[in-house]
């Protein structure tokens, strides 16, 4: 019936990973290793999956979140250069405001503002059932404003433009979508007389180092993050480069040693493969692709895109992407790995396993892989520029092909692609990251790190309380901001009480915030 | 013998002041009042004193400073644009160093960093002597980077491509400014694998303004900031906008009620004057005019200029400027008002009053006013971008006439002149103001407001302590960042006593970041 199509391509010098931010129907992840075992290929990589551009949103299956995803949809004007005076068009900002259970600016009612990240800011709103669920309890408005150059939000009028070449995407930058957030929030507070209401921030992945940053850096705009599964250390060398692909690897090997090791050993069977006469087309059949593939990078990749994506998602309940998965997927790609018959082919376990990922509801008869090697996306450029996150990945530690990083690689490839160098250290100048621990006890407070050690990016973020209020929820079995996703019925109890702890967290805040009005009222 | 010019211009529409960042031998700043009494003037102000563009520093006279003034002349490539990646070239960003005293990395020795504002900082680096002063005691490294756009530091090769339109002004901004500081100490401490030594920001006036901001804004790369006669609250309406002129009033006032009224009283007098047959020539002829006035607008504009500059300059003891100044010099100008023999006009004691300011060496035999309406500098472009400052004249309070502060004159003008559009909340926006002591108190640390409020600019600035680490030192007696200037032998107790106090806490900074340091190594 449908084919699915890996968007993923294999890089040749690159090892880039992904985020998967919200956990919706979006397209999968790429990300790409490069292998010495496979000199010749000279491919581009992706850094991202490609989120769409435009989303339908689908009604959520259940009720309760139906209510609870009412917002009205609207615009607002914002300079591209917030740093600069240059003479160049204003865009449209899309938000999504809901001020229902609103308190008002008479009882200071909280504002909660998500920190939209790389994709349609309906996807996220609809993926971030946490905020939804908890607004009312708090008599809180909800924006999601969306990030520029993504969704609706796009400079220069369209897309097409606005992703023209490295002159119209300039301003795609964190500092910038910082700054509409700042900006947006002043306006939206002033037009409400609701200067003195608290800005709660929230965010996942991307969104999730937006979200922290922005209490960084404008403090005087929100009293508290909620920064979930938000790498911001995946920087320089502040954490091991190898820490992405580890984790992912042990995920698999947690479950069964016996699939680490049977996916370990599959990158050298597929290459003797890939090497006999018509060895693409027997790959190709034994994977049943639907048309033959042009090399074994492209094969690799598309199963890595897959490893790394199941750790990402490995929740403990069923999610519903664009392709459904099972509760503890990697737990079900280890079994059928594990568990084929006696005989069966190294890679023919591994196409049993992939297929969880690829076709968990066996409707698919072949796959495609997605084959432009220049799809050229937001978050490519912002892994061009500021987002330079060095990927390794070990010899013992990692069931992939080992990898030492290179920045002179992605230095190459971005100038290939997008006539732009990269600034490998700028990050972290301007945001920080080294020695965080120094700097945020000295200065800040008000930021939760939410982590799930299942993830993958877990590795890059903060995991150890860092003072009274810069706190670190760590969770053995969580996932990808799990703790942003909408209440079910099947949520473990680690994660019900993980929520409650946020919520009382953010309850602190608020009403240390009042405090402090109060107090200076009375001086 | 010599002439002297005013550099000030009476703006038509807009009140304008003045930075008197560094006290030297500068220009004297520019301000401007608009008066209903002179509806038919079509005039171009200047927002501030035109800062020499490059400076020849003079050897200081004493010779304790001649010593501590020793630095190395270094020079570091900056990117144009640190927010964005458009194709631009990058620029050669010039700072003074000096390493003599500094403990070295090992010891962690702490590096005192000047945030260098709208001049050339060869200029800034000798009129704050206390920075040097200080280093020898805390084994510290000092350096003073150069303000973009100013002294030599020098987008597109340039001052005359710099400057020559809003393109090429456009990234002239304080974010930018303060991100050159960011990313030069970054990589000056990781050349000199000193990226454990902390840093210690030092500001006045506009620079004192970027200390508090780069302490706000990057707090992991200083651990604290001294911000001296900073108005960061000098924006929207945050503070009254009549403040600046009432306190230069008051100085006047406070030293003689008769020396107030009568300059209160010129300006009908000037104005009836002028209104005379052959008035424009008999006022050029009272106040030796070098050549005869054009408007009685230009000469009320150089009156208010020197009231407005001798408020910043009130110091107790004389200062060696272009223009020589004796300790206290309001009192003596009001004393030459006050005390002219009867039967004295108006204006005469006008006269003689201004020549304090204007000709204290008695030197000059006339006077050049400044005829360059369009004469566009640094400061001027800042003011009409980002440094929106509503500035007022009380009916009451001011001994100058009185004025309502009207944004869309300033939009108005900086159309005209630069073909740019102020923004006018764009700094609270991006670095907060409202409700300062709410944000500062749930967040931040370690900063020092000091201001004297003899200094018209203290009405802008943080007066009242916000926490244990963010204090404001007020100085009764003390006038634009007098504490940042070297140490005299007649320096009066207080200020001893308030340079004591900001090297107490200083050392109290770098030694809880010590001490931070050493229980996160022994965690």
């Amino acid at each position: 019936m449908a084919t699915f199509s890996s968007l993923t391509l294999l890089p040749l010098p690159i090892i880039i990973v992904v985020f998967l931010t919200v956990l919706s129907s979006s397209s999968p992840p790429s990300f790409a290793l490069h292998s010495l075992n496979f000199p010749s290929l000279k491919r581009s990589p992706r850094f991202l999956g490609k989120f769409p551009h435009t989303i339908k949103t689908q009604p959520p299956k259940n009720n309760q979140q139906q209510q609870q995803y009412r917002y009205e949809t609207r615009y607002f004007r914002q300079h591209l250069d917030h740093f600069g005076f240059s003479d160049l068009p204003s865009f449209s900002q899309r938000y999504l405001i809901n001020t229902e259970h609103w308190l008002g600016p008479d009882r200071r009612g909280p504002i909660f503002l998500y920190c939209g990240n790389e994709g349609d800011i309906e996807w996220f709103a609809v993926n971030t059932g946490f905020v939804w669920e908890i607004a009312p309890r708090f008599g809180a408005m909800v924006v999601f404003p969306e990030h520029r150059y993504y969704g609706e939000s796009m400079p220069f009028g369209s897309r097409e433009v606005a992703y023209k070449n490295a002159t119209t995407l300039a301003y795609l930058t964190a500092e910038q979508a910082l700054a509409d957030f700042a900006v947006l929030i002043t306006d939206l507070k002033r037009n409400l007389s609701a200067q003195a209401c608290p800005v709660v921030l929230f965010g996942g992945s991307y969104g999730g180092m937006l979200a922290s940053w922005m209490r960084l850096k404008y403090p005087h705009i929100a009293i508290g993050a909620l920064a979930s599964s938000a790498p911001i250390l995946q920087f320089e060398d502040i954490v091991p480069s190898a820490t992405f692909y580890d984790i992912v690897s042990n995920d698999f090997r947690r479950e069964s040693t016996s699939c680490f090791i049977t996916i370990k050993e599959s990158w050298d069977a597929l290459v003797s493969e890939g090497l006999k006469e018509n060895g693409l087309a027997q790959l190709s059949k034994t994977f049943h692709m639907c048309q033959e593939l042009k090399s074994v990078e492209d094969l690799v990749d598309w199963l890595e895109s897959a490893y790394s994506y199941l750790a990402m998602v490995d929740y403990p309940y069923p999610s519903d992407f664009m392709m459904p998965l099972p509760g503890h997927p990697i737990r079900e790609v280890c079994q059928k790995i594990d568990n084929c018959p006696d005989g069966t082919s190294i890679l023919e376990r591994i196409f049993e396993g992939v297929s969880i990922y690829y076709n968990y509801t066996g409707e698919a008869n072949c796959f495609q892989l997605d084959d432009d090697p220049h799809g050229v996306d937001g978050w490519n450029w912002q892994a061009c520029t500021e987002m330079i996150m060095p990927m390794s990945s070990s010899r013992d530690k990692s069931m992939f092909r080992s990898y030492d990083y290179n920045y002179s690689f992605t230095k190459e490839w971005c100038w290939e692609n997008f006539r732009v160098i990269p600034r490998e250290r700028w990050i972290t100048t301007e945001f920080g990251g080294h020695d965080i621990k120094t700097t945020l006890k000295l200065f800040g407070s008000n930021i939760i790190f939410s982590n799930g050690l299942l993830d993958p990016w877990s590795g890059g973020s903060v995991l150890q309380n860092i003072s009274e209020n810069i706190v670190a929820l760590v969770t053995e079995e969580g996932a990808h901001h799990i703790d942003l996703r909408a209440a079910t019925p099947t949520d473990p109890d680690w994660l019900i009480e993980q929520r409650e702890i946020e919520i009382k967290l953010i309850e602190g805040w608020i009403n240390s915030y009042y405090e402090q009005k109060k107090s200076i009222f009375s001086m």
